[in-house]
């Protein structure tokens, strides 16, 4: 199964896409959609948008997974993260796509075994269970692959509990 | 000048498409496009995105104006609507319409004069100014139409004081 994980920001959205054969996780493509500041904010949504769908478009993913909107942050960053995640859920539903959503907790459970691990735990265990031999250059890409995982796993786990069931 | 007001909302957003000759509105079209509360959110916003854009290929506005994200909502709906309104903000950058925000302070001062004015003054002022004989069915509809009005009588008054300057 191919999964598509996003990160939602509106400077910066991480994707992963990961292949799961099994229990095991390739990485296929990992990165950044980076939009600048100074465009209007409408622009910056669609070249959101535009990288999305370029992406979906590319890998072909299945399913595709994004972190729940959390209130935490100060309310007009969550707001703005709002729009941006709009914009994601729309690139999914556009393709298709099996749409999954996990809280934060869910993610670096999954991940890293731990439901408070930072940031850069989670990067390290993304490299760690992609096999890869050079560190995940970016936060956000690796959160992207860590949402991806997640889901990859919860789908193979059903799947065995099904075949044993 | 034509230009499409929206009144974003997960399950209505009304919308609103106004010509405005000199300081007089003609309204063009007007309604809401709605979305069941049982669809997966991702849905709601295809439909909502479908909707605004088949509106904009059938009405061709040259400007869209959309209500400033307010915070004043449980942030639960805030974020919600958020999202939303990525989708209007993404669908005016894909047809590459001119784009402007205003207030609910603002909107209310250019439609009644008043700023704490209710949605039912709204709806009978914006029924008013654009010379209509029926009311406005739904108050999406005209919040949307008023946020057109604020933005049509706002280029109208920028022309205007261009050309006697």
């Amino acid at each position: 199964m191919r999964t598509l994980g996003i990160d939602c920001g509106s400077e910066r959205t991480g994707y992963g896409v990961i292949e799961t054969d099994g229990a095991e996780h390739r990485m296929i493509a990992a990165g950044v959609i980076r939009t600048s500041p100074k465009w209007p904010f409408e622009k910056r949504l669609l070249e959101i948008a535009q990288g999305l769908r370029r992406l979906i478009g590319e890998h072909a993913p299945e399913a595709a997974a994004v972190e729940e909107v959390f209130y935490s942050a100060n309310v007009k960053t969550a707001l703005k993260l709002a729009h941006v995640r709009g914009i994601a859920l729309l690139a999914i539903a556009e393709a298709g796509l099996e749409m999954a959503e996990y809280s934060p907790l869910e993610i670096k459970m999954s991940v890293v075994g731990y439901g408070r691990a930072e940031k850069r735990q989670v990067q390290i265990m993304a490299q760690s269970l992609l096999r890869l031999r050079e560190p995940i250059e970016s936060e956000d890409a690796s959160d992207a692959l860590a949402v991806a995982i997640c889901h990859a796993t919860r789908r193979a786990v059903e799947r065995l509990s099904g075949e044993r069931a």
